[in-house]
């Protein structure tokens, strides 16, 4: 495709970005990582002007009368951002998935045939409020050998504007091309329309963020996208259960971080051990501050407790709460636990405690999900806690990278065959 | 989802697929086997049958004034039967995909993780006119543990009904659900459609036809799509090559099959070899029964010969031409050779023949192709010449698969993690 006179600021952008990731292509490890040197240098060498850009931001946010957690999420300070650059010196140390031959063989014609990991190209994230997410998806995106386009939060332009041009100034620096990193144009939903449709130009879409800007992104762009993130994840205690094991279990799938996507946001119980478990359950998750939404059992359970539990609805089985409330139910068995959660489930993570290995076997095989945790806490479905180091979202889909994204899940593959002269008879 | 009084046909056959495909997920290998060996028998048994189907096919096809080539194609006889069933035994040989640890580890709190393939679930396919597409389709994907639903073109409605009764029957016969397998309802462009729709209910769809067909598809499916098979391949004859490989491999590379994707459809030719080789290359071309379209140079060389060579325009760099009908340049070298490649390429397969190994490093560095051909013909790109036994069509995107897809590409990975009551601190 030509330019054109008519053509919209992303979509130059994104042609740019084209451009960007041809040169980079064919550079080695060393030139990459020299690039990741720089922009951690370059981030704390002028953490003053970032942080100064930041406050912007905040101000903004202030007089919108933003909630204190977000404008503290949406906050740069020197720490921070020096904590940033700390992140990027990690990326530097992982190992290169450019390269990596994922298979190879002789043929028997003597054809030698190699499957090799090489960049995506040109990958576009689309993303809310934190600001470090700009630079994470950035050295992630370098470090696999792609050209980033960075579509923030409006919420944090000025930040990113600045971090964006730290950023790209220290690529220019180590001899990469400044298109290798942009920041999209425009702070409107149209900006973000336009690179849902930039296909042959953007190579992958990754939303990250709230369950409408996903929704909205999978639906609606021709670019190929990778979902991430709705958690609407379950526990589910079976009748062998250690109750002690299924309470912590519990509470730390729930309570220990509810606001992120592998928290357990409903929990079903095995009949044959609810009399036991529902009173135990229902202390600690009380005592943990979490609201429990239940069916009759847990109703009743509560009433005897006096612990209020409100009637749970189908809602309240769709529903990835985010906060400390928790969907409860008592099903009839190992079979209705699975089928509930095949229902209800958004493919995020599921978790079994029990003490019975074929219970274990059998609910590993009825789950359909990314993740499915036997006698561990739902909160482990994580790049880092996996030993996967920085990762860019995690993947609720099935094609392409499904669970925690790392480096080779920004990559994609060629064959090079090799041979002298071979012609097919 | 609950169904509706007024659900398409289509989304209910989706709906029943899902279903299906829950059933199918936890069987062993022996199970999927069993009902391959039983369609393998039963394709043999009722083979007559399939024939009559298919003759009710061959007359619609003949009464409409279908050419020769597309009615053979379409055209089952006992024979085709038999080897299509032989095919089916080949499948049952392959490994199981399903299972299979992809990556594992200990974790430093002593979790274990283990990521394994696991079924996509429900994978639709849509293609056209060859009836032993049907077959090949349901095999493998039932094999890889997935429900299949079968969108083939109307043209071989008769033959695909009869094809799928027989398939469903002895997938029952060994005791796995019907609706492993099913044709989608209707034969009109709507059917396609709904199809697009069912995210949630389908997987992924796998478009496999003209480029039409693909294009739509690939633009307005919300289900993730996998595209195949567009392929506007290019040789490129260095100035180091071996023109007697380089003449080889041109003509093997257009004419051995011109009708498939892996044909060449333009060769660029180093500057300092034109004089020497385009009269070579022309005589082999026309003597293979090829037509050039050709820039000055090849025009130029045609006039010396005495060949007629059209003149090349930007359509002609653009055509996937299918049929004896090559484009040609002449390049000042090497990387000019990969821009135009870059610039014109639908990410098939490239080939360069060249004695020089930094000619070859770097031709290979600068492609953004499914496969790279080094002093080999681009015919190679297939998956069983890969060795990897049948293929359900050959991917030119850059997510999930590329390049020739097998069973392993029929496949997702899930994370299965034990612990013994680990929880996150």
């Amino acid at each position: 495709m030509s330019r054109s006179a008519s053509e919209s600021a992303v979509i130059t952008t994104a042609r740019r970005a084209r451009e960007a990731a041809a040169a980079l292509a064919p550079l080695p490890r060393t030139a990459r990582d020299a690039a990741l040197e720089a922009i951690a240098d370059a981030l704390e060498a002028r953490s003053a002007e970032i942080v100064e850009a930041n406050a912007q931001d905040i101000a903004r946010a202030r007089q919108a009368g933003t909630p204190d957690a977000i404008v503290d999420r949406l906050t740069l300070t020197e720490q921070r951002v020096s904590a940033i650059a700390a992140d990027v010196r990690d990326v530097v140390a992982l190992p290169d998935p450019v390269g990596e031959v994922v298979r190879g063989s002789t043929l028997p014609n003597g054809l030698e045939l190699r499957q090799v990991r090489v960049p995506l190209g040109v990958v576009g994230i689309i993303y809310e409020a934190r600001p470090n997410v700009t630079v994470d998806a950035a050295s992630l995106c370098l470090k696999a050998g792609n050209a980033v386009l960075l579509r923030g939060s409006s919420s944090a332009y000025a930040s990113n504007t600045a971090l964006v041009a730290v950023l790209r100034d220290a690529v220019v620096a180590a001899g990469l091309p400044a298109d290798a990193v942009q920041l999209v144009p425009g702070e409107s939903r149209e900006s973000v329309h336009e690179l849902m449709g930039a296909r042959g130009l953007v190579d992958v879409l990754i939303p990250r963020g709230g369950a409408s800007l996903i929704k909205t992104v999978v639906e609606q762009s021709t670019v190929p996208v990778i979902e991430t993130g709705t958690g609407n994840c379950h526990v589910y205690i079976d009748e062998s259960a250690d109750l002690g094991m299924a309470v912590d279990i519990l509470v730390n799938s729930k309570a220990q971080r509810p606001s992120v996507c592998n928290a357990a946001e409903t929990v079903l119980v095995h009949a044959g051990i609810a009399d036991r478990f529902l009173p135990r359950a229902l202390a600690a998750l009380t005592e943990a501050g979490v609201k429990v939404h239940g069916d009759e059992a847990w109703q009743k359970a509560g009433s005897s407790a006096g612990v209020e539990v409100a009637p749970a609805t189908d809602e309240d089985w769709a529903t990835e709460y985010l906060s400390y409330d928790i969907a409860a139910a008592v099903v009839p068995g190992l079979d209705e636990a699975a089928a509930h959660i095949r229902r209800w489930t958004s493919g995020h993570t599921e978790a079994i405690v029990t003490r019975d290995t074929a219970a274990a076997r059998r609910f590993v095989s009825l789950m359909d999900s990314t993740a499915v945790m036997v006698n561990a806490s739902t909160r482990f479905t994580d790049g880092s806690q996996f030993g996967y180091g920085a990762e860019i979202g995690i993947s609720t889909q099935k094609l392409h990278a499904r669970g925690p994204m790392g480096l080779p899940e920004l990559t994609s593959t060629t064959y090079i065959v090799t041979g002298d002269g071979h012609i097919r008879e």
